[in-house]
């Protein structure tokens, strides 16, 4: 048997050696991306040579790639930080988001842009449309989509007036767990929970703990902590909280919507080449008569452009008009998704291509 | 000439390649540490494996080995992260702080653990030992010292009367330029920041602009925002905020304190070795008679320890006693440090080390 104090030692020489090679690497990428800034052009920023299709097709590659021990989620991450490093050699990105810091809608920044972007806490949806629209931002990305209350209409409503194009999507995702030390649910007694978590799977506790009493608390890792010191009870949290304080998942993604989700999009002032796995917001309007959107929705079917979303507003533009807000796969250079618009006749008054981008990264 | 557009091609082929041994050092990387977590035994989490002297001798391997484009900084932050991911593989670690998430103590938590690690974001620097010493946090994020405002007292008193143990320190470090589209100062005739800012800066800003207009608005980004639409107006912000917004730092480290440091403690419940270049934090108390801080100090003088802080504060153990917070330099292990403390004699009534912890990285 080997000493472990002497493994020890050559499995840290073993790393040093990793990082070392790790680090020349990262600066040889970081010296291409300054390649990258001379091709363009001198004196540019960050936004000139921000690429979201590249991004994604890195990141893309990295997931292609990975064979573990990392999870897909962490070492997308880790690129991601990498990319935000060599792309802010030149002045960084300025992302306009909903403040505070803190804010889920920081951590969606963060998850797009990395760490090394610059963000720019604002204070309402509207005023991340008007600094993005004023140059102010290079990019916005506001909440759209939250899969239990729906979708977010005051950012809809922002795309009726503003020229804001979607340059990508960022989802946020939460699976609830039910943990706890008890070996099986006939043992538990009372649950704790934040109280939005309660509400999230007030279904599945209803069918599944009957009789528990339930108890709403400050956090859902405040709810782990309590549950870990009692047989008798549970906590409603993530994954991770339950490694944390040794709980048990007695069941997994107890929300009553299966995919607990927010999604925001990215903002920004322009339209970007395809990735390869794209996604097109379109705003269409229509005349109020019957059978418009049939009219409207056919040219997709026909072409065979499959349809993620879509959710209609009454139209700014005039009475008895309504605006229909509609997710489609592929990008707006795509044959199948020309030809539907091309179909889509005098039904429709208005089609704005809001934007074409990357599907979002798990 | 080149085409531009074929060599963007083969520069993006180029870091293709680069990425693809990144991702396979890091994936190989990843799974020596968990070699590592094999060597010192099954079944353990993060805090068994977290060695911080480790840490902060990685780190400084990486500083003396950067040679840019990214800078000392940016490096060690992406290195941070692959550390803080590798170790994320077992249970993480559980980190508290003062909450809410999105203050200055998060992000010392982030610049210190990554952000693999969990953090507990806690409601008063109080519940942040609390935590920590029932094991509910494995390490705790407390401010201590703002070089503004000096010592935080409530940090130290909870040495007083806790066991906790000082692990680590980070400094978050804030330079305020004066930024402006202006070509010198005689031409400014408003300065717009944050009133904190406008605070720090007030002895640079009475000598060299005594006649100017100070605005206190919402936030140093807002002041450089608003500076950047006027010829005759200057804001004070960080040197990234200008440029970001396009402005020239007319003046750079105009705080009246040269150094603008927030600095943090990271606590626990253990000792750790030594990482070469490390300080130490003692609790000295003392009874309140002539010469006690002489007779206390002069065995560091004697055996050549620096001492970098002292700071007194009323002990808790008894009236007329006085208690020294001391930093000095070098880890406890230290023939120096253990030959001063051996000449202490009967005028500390009480010795404690709160911890050896290694020096805070840029």
């Amino acid at each position: 048997m080997t000493d472990p104090k002497e493994s020890l030692g050559k499995v840290r020489e073993r790393i040093d050696s990793i990082d070392r090679q790790i680090q020349e690497l990262i600066s040889e990428r970081a010296n291409w991306a300054q390649e990258v800034a001379r091709v363009k052009g001198e004196g540019l920023s960050a936004i000139d040579y921000y690429r979201p299709e590249r991004e994604a097709h890195v990141l893309r590659m990295v997931v292609d790639r990975n064979k573990g021990p990392l999870s897909d989620g962490e070492m997308v991450r880790l690129f991601r930080e990498i990319m935000s490093s060599c792309l802010a050699q030149e002045d960084p990105l300025k992302v306009g988001f909903l403040g505070p810091e803190g804010t889920f809608s920081e951590q969606a920044v963060r998850k797009h842009f990395g760490h090394a972007a610059y963000g720019l806490p604002l204070g309402s949806i509207e005023e991340v449309f008007q600094e993005v629209a004023a140059g102010h931002a290079d990019f916005g990305v506001v909440p759209v989509e939250n899969s239990g209350q729906g979708m977010i209409q005051v950012t809809l409503d922002m795309f009726l007036t503003s020229e804001a194009r979607v340059c990508g999507e960022v989802e946020l995702r939460v699976h609830q767990c039910l943990l706890s030390r008890a070996a099986a649910l006939g043992e538990i007694r009372r649950v704790f929970a934040h109280a939005q978590s309660l509400q999230q799977c007030k279904t599945w506790l209803r069918i599944n703990l009957p009789d528990v009493e339930c108890v709403a608390v400050s956090s859902n890792a405040e709810a782990a902590r309590l549950a870990r010191h009692a047989d008798d009870a549970a906590a409603i949290a993530g994954r991770t909280a339950g490694k944390v304080y040794g709980l048990k998942p007695l069941a997994e993604g107890i929300e009553d919507r299966a995919d607990n989700t927010t999604r925001f999009l990215v903002i920004g002032r322009s339209l970007f080449p395809p990735s390869g796995n794209d996604r097109t917001s379109l705003l269409i309007t229509v005349n109020d008569k019957p059978g418009a959107l049939y009219d409207v929705l056919s040219p997709f079917a026909k072409h065979g452009v499959s349809m993620n979303r879509i959710e209609s507003r009454p139209a700014h533009t005039g009475k008895w008009q309504y605006a229909f807000f509609i997710d489609v796969s592929g990008h707006i250079d795509d044959a199948p998704l020309q030809a539907a618009l091309g179909d889509m006749g005098p039904v429709a008054t208005q089609v704005r291509v809001l934007g074409s981008y990357p599907v979002a990264l798990p």
